[in-house]
Order: C-alpha cells, then structure tokens, then sequence
C-alpha cells in the first residue's frame, strides 16, 4: 500500500515547466509510454528545447507531425533520432521499454493510407508492440483480403487505416473476434471531404465493436493499442 | 424523318393545367415511363385529382411517398390501384408498358431497408422490368453475400441498397461487371446523420464506376435501371 | 488442422434466410457473440420471427433499440426474456456464454446519459463481462471523479459515457493506462447537435489513445470491450 | 461449367504484392477493365513501379490524378504512354480491349468543367468506348442545349459534367431517355463549397433516375458507362 | 425640406411596448408597407394582442406562419380577417395600401411548392401588388415552361419557388432580363436536407442576377418584390 | 491559512451519491452558486429524487428544461417551488443567497425570444442579480434599440437575446462599454438551422469583446452574468 | 409581332461554338447585357479566344475573377481593356450600353471588403448603372451609417457587401424602402467559414424583403440591380 | 447632464473617412478602447495609413493579424511600435491609458496553442490589464492544472485557450468562481475542423457560465476581459 500510495503521489507531482511548455516526466508511470510531442504548430527550437528536457531524464521521445527542418534539427542535436519521412516521425528509442505479447497488424486500404500507417507503426515500436502489415487490400477487391485470412487471424489486436469509402473496417471487423480499430484518413477528394465520409463510416460500422480514432490518427491507434496489449 | 419530327413535335406539345399542376402526358413517348406523382406535400385531394387526369388518358400511375389516407382514397377510387403499405407507393398499371430484357437485383445490407427496397421494386415492375432481391446481406458478414455470386453473376443491373456505414456498394461492385446502382438510406442513428454518412460512403466507393442516387430514393434507381435495361 | 479448416468452413457456412432477414447462426463461432438484433426500423413481427429462429437454434439473443410493443410481443413469446426499459433492450440470456475476466467500467457524466450507459450494460452482460459503474461525475466538478481513482484503477477496460462537452473521455483518458471507450450521447441542446459535439470532441481527445463510437452506442461500446476483454 | 469455374478461381487468385501496393491482375477477368492507379498520394517511384508491375504483365493501365514530376517520369519509361495535362492523366493503351457498341456523350455546362471531362474521356476511351462531346451548354442559354437535341438523342449513354449549380443534368436527363451519369465539380466559389452545391443539385434531380458520382470524378463517370455500354 | 425633415422624425419615433412585444406603427411611413407579425413561437394570446394594438391604430396587419389555433382566434376578434390555410397566413387588409405598376409572377416548380407560393401571394396582394402564376413547370419537363414564355415576358418582376434541385430559377434567370428573385423550399428528402440543396443551388445560379431569399421565406420574396415595383 | 486549506478542502470533498445521479452540495462553496438540475432526459422520479437531495441539506434548487409532469410533481412536493412555464424553470429559493451590486439587462431582438430570456432571467433572480429587460428591439428597426439608450447605459452587464441574423448582439455590443454576452436562439426557420445562423453571427460580431453561449442557453449566459457581477 | 417573333427566334439562334466555349453573341438581345467571361478555371489562352470572338462581333467584354497573367495577356491584346486588380476584373467597354436612371449605393461594412465592392462597381459600369459607394460603415460603429441616411435615402438600389456577421445588411435593410441586394464576403477567420456565416445571416435578415447573392459574388450582386434599373 | 449630453452627442460624431475607410475616433470615448485595425484583407499601404491617421490624432493603434511585411512598414513608419511575431501584432502604445484592478490570467491547453495566447496578452497590455500565464496544462495531464489551483484563485478574469478537444475550459470553469473565457483555437487536424471541434466543446461545457469567442479570437477575448475588468 505504501508503495502504492508513493508512486501515486510520485505519478501526481508537478510537471516541469519551460515557460511555453509543461513537461509532464512520470506521464511513463502513469500511463505506460514516455512523453509524445505534437510537432504541429510548434517552432523547430520550441521541439528540439522540450527534447532536450525529456531526454535530459533519461527517456526517449517521439516527435509526431515533424517539419522536415525540425527533424533535421532534432537529428543534428540527437545522433541517435531517427525519422520516418513518410510517417513525419522522429523517434529517440527509450531505455527499458517493456515489450507486450501479441502482435499488432496494420490494415491498410490503399498506398496512399501509407503515410499514416507508418506514423502507426512507428508509434507501436516506441511503445513495445511487435508489428505486422497487410497493405493495399480494399475492399473493391474484395479476395485481397480474404487470401490472407490467415494474417487476421495471427493478430492480437488490428488497426485498419482506410480514407475514401472507408468500407474495409466494416469488413475486417465482421471477419475476426479482437479489438479493430480504425482509423480515417484524408485521402480521396469531392465528397471524401478531407476525411469525413471514411470517418462516418467507420462510426457507423454494421461490424459490431469496431472503435474509431480521430481522421490521419495513426499515433493514436498505435497508443489504444498498446493500451489494450499492455493490459 | 417527318415520323420523327412528329414524334418530336408531339412530345414537347403543352402540358395540361390543373392549376396547382401540370400534367405533363406526353412523358411516355418522351422518355419511355409514365407519369409519377411524387405525394408527399400534396393533399389527399390533389393527389387523387392528378391521379384521375392520367387514368383519364388511358395511361397507368404511381405514387410514391403516398400518405395511408391518400392510398386508401386512391383504391377507393381505382379498384385496380394496388398500395404497397412498406414502399408507400401505389400503383395503377399501364397498358402495353414494354418488358425489359434482363434482370434487375434488389440487394438490401440489412432488414430495415426492405421499405427502400420495396419502393425499387414495385417502380421497376411499373417500368416492365424484371426483378430479383437478395435481402440483409451486409458486409459485416461477408460471406453472406460471398455465398450468394451465383445470384450477383445472373443479374444485367444491380441497386444495391444500404444504410448506416454503406459499404455494401464497394463490395458488390468490385465484384460484378454490370452496372451497379446505390441507394443509400436513412436507417442507423447518431452519426449516420439521416443517411448522409452511407451516401457519403458511396460517393467514395473504392470500387470504380458505382454510382449513386438520393437517400432512401429507391424509385430513383428503379427509374435509373430502366434507362439502362430499356436501351 | 482439419478441426481447424472444418470450423473455418463452418463459420462461413451460408446463413440462414427468412426472406426479409439473413440470420447468421455461426457467428458465435467467428466472432464469439451471439446474434444481435437492431430493433430500429423493423416491424414488430419481423423482429419476433428473428429471435424465434435464433432461438430455435437453441442460442439466446439480444434485441436492441426495441419499441415498447416490441418489447411486450417478445416477452409474450419468450417469458425468459429480460426487458430493460431505460437501455431498450430485450435479452434472452444465452447457455454457456464464456465469462471474461476482469471488470468493465461504465462511467456516465450526467444523469442523463444513463439510458446508453443501460445499452452498454446489458449488452455486456450478455458478452460475459463483469460490469461496474461510476455515475454523474462530469468534469464540472472534477474531484468527483478524482475522488474515485480507486474505481478507475481497478478496472481492465472503461467505457466513458457523456453528453454536451464530452470532455470526461479526455480526463479519464489521461487517468488510466486501460483501454479507454468513449461514447458521445445525443444529450444536450443546441450547439451539441444531437451528438455531434461530444463526438468531435473525443476524436479530438488530448488524451491520446482513446477510441470513440457512434452517437449513442452504448451496445458498440459494450461490444467494443468483449473483444479486448475475451482476447 | 468447368471453364467458369475456372474462370471464376482466377478471377480470385491471390494479387501481387510489391510491398506498398497489391497489384490485381485479374481485375480485367472480373471486371472487364484493367487496372488503374490513383495518382494523388503517392511518390513518383510508387507510381511507376506499380505501372512496370502492370506493364509487366503485358497490361495497359491509366493513371489518374497524376502530378506531372510522376507523368514525366512515366514518360522517360514508357515511351508509349501519353499525357492528358488537362486530365492529368497518363494512358498506356492495353492490348485488345474490346470495343463496345454505342456513342458516349460528354456534356459540360461551362469551359472551367473541361478538366473533369478529359478525365472521363481519356478513360472511356481507356476501356473502348467511342466518345462525342458536347461543351459550354449551361442552363444559363438553355437554347443552347435544345438546338443540340440531335446530339443528345445519338448518345446510348450521357455524362453530364457540371459546377455552380449543377442544374443542366436535371434539364438533360429530362429530354433523354437513355443513361445519365451526372458529375459534379468543383467550379465555383463560396457556396458552390468545392462542388458540395452541384452534388446536392444532382442528388436531388427532379428529372428520375439520373445517378450521380463523386464530385470531380471524370474517372468514375466514365467507368460507370463503361458498365452500361460493355453489358 | 421641413416637411421631410418632420417624415424623417415621425419614422423614428420610438415605438410602443406591449412588455412582450414593440410594435413599430410608423414603419409604413419608413418602408412602406405595414407591420407584419411573425406567428411562430408566438402564443396566441401575443398574436391577437399585437393584431390589437395594430388593428387600433387603423392599420391593416398581417400575420405569417400562424398556427391554426391563433389563425382561429384573430377571426374571431376580427371579423373580416381573411385565413389561408396552405399559406398559413391571416390578413387584414390595410386602407388605402397604394397599388403598383406591372405584375409579379409566381412560378412553381412542382405541386408541393404551393404553400410557399401561397404565403408569397397573400403578402404580395397585401403589398398592393398584381400577381399571376406558373405553376409546376420544373426543368424535368423544360417545354413546360419554354411554352409559357408569353407569361414570363409579362411580369415586371418573378419569383422562382422551387425545392429539391432548385434548378428551375436558373433556367428562367437566364430567359428573362426582369428581376428574379429565388425562393429555394424545403420540398424534398434525403440530401435535399429540408431545403439546403435547392438554397445551393440558387446561390450558385450560373444565370447571373437571380437573387435568393431564405428557405420556404415566401413572405421575403413578395417583400423583395415589392420593394422593386413601389420604387 | 488553514481556514483556506479546510475551505479548500470542503470545497473538494466527495460529492453525495444517489447511484443515478452524483450530488454535489459544496458547489456553492465553490462557485457561489446552488446545485442546479438539468431536467431535461432525466425521468420525473429523479428530478424529484435529486432535488430532496439539495433541499434535505437546506438548499434551493433549479431546475432547468423542465417537462410540465416535472413541475407538477415539484409543485406538489415542495409547496413553495415556483414554476415559470415560459421558461420552463422551477426554482425553490435558497436562503441567504448574496445579493450581487449592478443591474443585469436582458435584450430581446423579438417577442419569439422571450422564452430564453426568461430562463435568464429566472436564473439570474435565484443568483441574487437584479434584472431588467428591453423586448424586442431587433435592428430591424434599428431606432427601437438607439431610443433606448438610457436603459442600456444603466446597466452593468447586457444579455442579447436574439434568434434568425441574430444581428442586435453587434450592434448593442458598438454601443456600451460593459461586458455582452450574447445569447443565439433557434427562433427562424430555414437557413436558421435551429439557430446555428445566430450563433455564427454572434461569433463574428464586428463589435469586439462579445461573448457567446449555447444555443437557447439562458441558463448559461445568466450565471456567466452572475460571475461578473459576484467578482 | 412578326418584329418580335424575328427578335425572339434571333434570341434563340444557335451559339458559335469555339470548342472548348459556347459563345452567345446574342445575350445582349436576349437579357440586356454583354457576355461575361468568368475567368477562374479557364486558362490564359482560353480566356483571350474568347474575348477575341466577343470582341469580334463588335462588342465588349467583362472578365472576372481574371488571373494577373491573363488580365497582363488581355491588355497586350486589347489596348482599350481595363485592369482592375482589387476587382480582379478586366473590362473592354461595349459600345451604345444604354445608361440607366437613378443611382446603385454599395455599402461595405469594412475596408477588407473592399475587393468584392469593386467587382460590384465594375459590373455595374459595364451595364451602364451610375454607381457611388459607403465604405466601413459596418453596425459596431452604429453611428457611421445613421450619420450618412441622407446617402442611403438617395440610392434607387442599394448593395451591402459584409463579411464577419454580415449584420449591416439587417441595418440597412430596415432604414430604407428600396431594393437590399446582400452580398456576403469571405472576410473573417474562424466561425467565420469562409463566408457561411454572414451568408447565413443576410438569409435571415430580420429586416425583410433583403434578398442575397453567392459569397464574394459582386458581380452577381450589379447584375441584380441592373435588372432592376433597367427595367 | 448636459455634461453627459455633450459626451454622448461626441460619441456619436460622424467617423473620419479616408474613402477606403472610416475611421471611429471617438470609440474610445464610446467604449473605453482605441481604434483597433483588422489587419487581414488589407493591403500595406491601407493599414498604414489608417494608423497615420489614428495616430496623428495622438491616440495608439493596435493591428491585429498583421502581415509580415506590414510590420515592417509600420515599423518603419513608428518607431516605437512593438511588433510581436507570434501573436501578429503591431502595438503602438496609447497614452494615459488607464489601468485596470485584478489580474486577468491566460492559460493554453498546448504550447501550440501560444500564438492565440499571444495576440490575447498583448491586446490586453494594451488596454491596461495586467496579465498573468499558465501554460500547457491540458487536461490529459489533470494535476497539471489542479496543482496550479493557487494561480487560478488569483485571477479575477480567466481566458482559457485551447484546440483539439478544447475540454480545459470545462474542467477550469467548474474550479474557479470568476467568468471564464473560452477561445476555441484552430490547433488539431482532421475532426478538429480548424477549431470546430473545440468551439463545440466549448459552447457546450457542462459548467456553467462559460462564455466563448470565435475560433482563434484572443483579440476579441481580452477585449471581453477588458470590458469586465474597467467595468
């Protein structure tokens, strides 16, 4: 109990703060995965600052949306950073991840979903998850995804990343029994509407159980997964 | 050619006033269906006054979206008139309409959009088209509608009809070359927002070459198969 | 391998047609839940005739979204089965349904979010789920909820049930290492079009990782947590 | 029998894998077009490994919404491939595609639609039909459209490109009796909403059983007559 | 110049209060037509008393939107009060309302639009203006209305109500120099979305000129309308 | 200081649970405000229930969007509960409420609105405010509101309460100094879309530093008056 | 008549046609104005074709919404044409435009409206209008516009051109008898939605008989009063 | 009183124009706050010299949503204004401002959220608040806020920025007593809707009294401080 008492105070203490920013360090006892910087509507000095301060504690970081230049600065300053073009990801590896059971496999509708899946996968492996992939198996080909049932099959928990119709949750979600998440994107245009129309649709799965992450969400899958694999 | 232009002629002659509508009787030879009347906000009374200047001319009718009060005072009147209580619609049979050659499918994802489905279907029997129906056959069980190809493969045009995520459509049409009709319809809650999320859906449909009409408009793709069927 | 294959071909075995419904009998055995049936637009002798043949099969069922009269003409039929007036519901408890272990928590941010917390539970309950609850503790007056971090930490999956700002999944969220759930529910007026704020903001949830249904799906949710919680 | 079974196996056979992209070869067998590749989202060299995948097979393929970095380099490769700049795509013309009876006809309300309308045309004449035009014969001048009935009445099929108001696929499906496929576009500005206006326009034709595609959706209009015309 | 001055300072006076309602009795003097009382949300009791107080003052009154009940109410106290029930309007006819020069026309496109153009009509006579009527000749039969062409080249001024696709207003904008004023309504289903399709469509007119009113704001057109005939 | 500490800690103290709904009796500590019951979705039984709660600890109590049922049932408990029906409030008055210095003026733009301002005003009253009201003044004619300065400058907050342009917020908010909280109401109709037309006007008001609240949010704009007054 | 039945047939001629434009010389006759280019979508070389064949028929041309590069292309080509860069606007003036009487008032609430007046003033010019203009007079500053009634009460049409809360359309509208065309900009950010907000306002206008043009519409907006100046 | 009246009849004195602007010098008189310029839409030249002219009456000026190169310009016209590149801004400090009692506080959600704090800050500097800051404190790390609950209790106005799930608002309005401002800020991508998201969230907080500005309005957020702080 008093242990308990103690890393539940310990997980409350105050965060750091930088001034334009609040550092939140026991995030990693609280909820299992080290501090994630939004990269989006950042400054590439306000990035490479909090950086410093996390891994001045130790842990690893995981910068997501990341501007090609503050990449190049995080790298310059990191030598040990590395950066996924296609996800916009920079990652620093922290020091005694726990590793989970199971595998996470990655769905993906089209090549152009690609992008967001690699943000996904690069966030699973921060957080321990091993990954699988299974790529470009829309639903307009229906038999894409049929001939590998058995890769459904080996997954512990699926996240499906689909933009335009977003059907291919629905289908995924009716063919196996673990957790499906899914995930929008904002490819297609007209009546896709920056995401929207694959967003509905996976909201209104007739595959029962299907939970759905935010359009281009694919850091946010990776971490409901890794919630559920880290239980 | 004088045939033609008198055919021509003969089909852009006036139409007839009823002062709260214009008949327009010459729509047969224009384009190959009988005049429908489209009840909802329209009183019992224009409706059936409408109803006798078209059976005045010989010529059959349908109404859709017909009120029960408007139904019953339209049998009461046509003994022959036949009232569909799902579709809403009621029908008094033409003479002479022309059969189509091949079969037009009906396929409904779930129970609840059979009254979509029924007003499809009692439109293309009115326009002399031939139909089949495959019924809740949604793709949360796949192979629902896996099983059945043999019906998909015997069809020369497919409505496909579907509310909630929609993803039907994108299935059945990456699996037949004919020509494939959406419909979406309003059934589903919250985020289906009265049907514009399965319309969305088939707007975006990864399966090339679907095309879509207006929520819950079964008539409409009736009337769009018989284009195609009476070419 | 053959028991293997010889499931596998049984769980695709074609369905079971009423005609106007496909009733998928071995859904049980892909998915590991029994039929459900969505109430919502079918006739009431139509969902009767559902649960006659699902129960036929010896299997118990669920009926949501049930009209009154529904409801009444179920509980003629099957004198077992369980009316649930607030969540709509109708369930004939299934034999053998498997426990799960470990406990889902229900946690609703008003009073009137209840009625989808209701469709959560039972829906739960007859998935084997142990179910817990938490009720009223919106983030207007925050100690509620912090006041019982205990109930929290002792579940394996939350479900978090709220209306108007939605904002409770963004809290709880950030609380919990657990799988988080987030239900938007139709309550409030105005500006939350019917759903659609709450909605946004859990998509939108800061805290990352947390997973949304539709508007007021509290059987989605339910559903949701069986297949973390059965894996 | 033997031989549509053995088509139909084909047909299914499991598609090529490059890692990024799973290639469907059979596609033609199935669906009686060959494989097409959506442009947007993708890099140069996705685009053109996928078309060597394609061309490998001895196959023609379209690119669609091709930047031009990706149809020059198609280009270099290709030496057979043509640019469309204002479709933005790239053809490489299969071998032996079947020529299917009965003209095509492209109507655009207004000179800005063209872009749309080369889309569809590059792929109708893609998948083998004959294609005539129609252009600038907005509702705005109806005369300008009446004086051209003659060509209206010589199409099997009509796709009717229109932004703004989207009001001339209402007035031509309406003197035709034959198909019409209606794309919105674009076109406009403040409450055209990107083509929303059109699409809604469209969708709620009061002339029946016009059927509408995606907004700017050139590609997908002509695929839909391609179903009508090779039936 | 006193005179004016004197008009000017009679228009502004302030108005009288009921304590639930201000009534603005020298709004003819300023804008030229008298008060009008928007009958929703109001209780019956408010309508009548605001008819009163106008009533007092020896001014005519009318009331739009008035619920039956209220409708049945200000008969009673006012004898000569004139209902129209599809309009939904109550009028008292003022003295002396000045009459204008040339006619405003009223086409429709379809029966349903009728209330709209009834409301439209009553408040035009009210007006002082001369009102004729086209009634359903929507673009779906377009010789419907190009056969009336006379009709259209008599009016001063047209008032185009159409629901569902709204396309007739752009049609008639472009065959007639007059003002046009667009009344999109809320005829329709589906993705007519209770009158925003038509509203679209009418604010994107590709007729240039055709100005637009607020859904099923029939009032607002005959104000418009009169605004152009009394100047 | 260890008065504040125990205030502190009062303030914080769980809530009472009734199992449907979490009572919190120290808010009034908090937020110099009473417990207040939104009635809407929630039964008549846990209205009452919830406000035995609030009174059994010597409170008064509010509640908002009560059904008529509800009133009855609180009137017939608590004899001195007071029911607004225009207002749908019933409010039992807490003892000892402070009363704040500065007059709240409420503003109506029509007669259509005074149900919102009199769930403002009900709740301003029950927080200890003084109120007055200006009624409808909307800038239609714009000298009702200018000859009503002297009651606009008497005041020490402002609500605006107005539906359809909701333009009076804009224009009261260029003419006084003191804090505008502007309230949009669903009062319109068509392209007032239940009041979203409104709100967005409110929110874009060219005069600075308005505020806004929900849609029909009397309730809310009332106790943000309250928070400046008490301050 | 045999006069106004060659008038009316000259009216009707077929269009020349230039391929990718169908040009109606005949407009001028048919609606009392010149052809207008819209220039958006259309590329430069387009753009001067088809003012070449306008020009060539002896009249004048208006391009709008014109991109510098094609206005500099219309200059090089044509001496006479003049450029209007806040208007985006390039004008050759036609000969014998015939002058209408009375004056076309266009108001704008502020100064980053300005562009879309200037459209407006342009077209009006062409169509032979006299224009003068009220500029930031929007309602925060009610005082701007009460102080300038003198220029109001002179204007026989009067256009408000308002962005953010579009209020000043309400105003003005109540001040005066004449015609209120409203005009609707893009200037705001925010809830401001790229002009949604005061299009939905303007709609709404509480004042009544203001009738409204497309976003930015400008031009839309002086074709509106020329229809009602000129007849 | 004549005092008064000669003020008030100040106030209301015609504006100076400047033809493309009319400039209000007297609202600092009328509201307490100088002329404030909306920098967006605006040429260079434009905003310069409406700041020559606001400042040759020896007033301050404040530009909001300033262009780069307008700063510049600016500044090398004043050499004293102060130019704040984050919150896009140009101050040139008024004289004899006065100065407000109690502290108004700004707290952001996220350090990208600092651009809209910025603008808020310095246009509350320049109408004579003092300002405090707490920033990054989301509610996904919950004692991030709680633990400064001393920084809340000092603050006698509270503006709270936020994007994304906008949800801080909710939690510090049920903490505080003081009124409490939301800006909803245009931080997030997909479902955020460029602050969609959160203004929902906010205009629908479950604690009462929070009042809400337009989507990134920092300006219009410390204006509303200000009118509450000089009250």
């Amino acid at each position: 109990l008093p242990v308990d008492a103690a890393l539940d105070s310990l997980a409350f203490d105050p965060a750091e703060s930088l001034g334009f920013a609040t550092i939140d360090h026991h995030r990693a006892l609280r909820q299992g995965f080290p501090e994630v910087v939004f990269g989006a509507g950042k400054t590439d000095a306000q990035v490479v600052a909090i950086a410093e301060r996390i891994a001045g504690h130790g842990d690893g970081f995981l910068v997501t949306r990341t501007a090609a230049s503050a990449a190049a600065a995080l790298q310059r300053r990191f030598g040990a950073a590395e950066w996924n073009e296609a996800g916009r990801t920079v990652l620093l590896r922290g020091r005694d991840v726990p590793r989970a059971d199971g595998t996470l496999l990655i769905v993906t509708a089209g090549t152009s979903d690609l992008p967001v899946a690699e943000e996904a996968a690069v966030t699973a492996d921060a957080l321990g998850l091993s990954v699988s992939r299974l790529t470009d198996v829309g639903v307009a080909g229906i038999h894409r995804v049929l001939a590998r049932r058995d890769v459904l099959a080996s997954a512990r928990v699926i996240v499906v990343v689909a933009g335009m119709d977003g059907a291919l949750s629905s289908v995924v979600g009716g063919l196996v029994r673990v957790p499906v998440i899914a995930v929008p994107t904002s490819v297609g245009y007209g009546a896709a509407f920056a995401g929207l129309a694959p967003l509905l649709t996976m909201l209104n799965s007739c595959a029962a159980g299907v939970s759905v992450v935010n359009i281009d969400n694919g850091f946010g899958a990776a971490v409901a997964a890794s919630r559920i694999l880290h239980a």
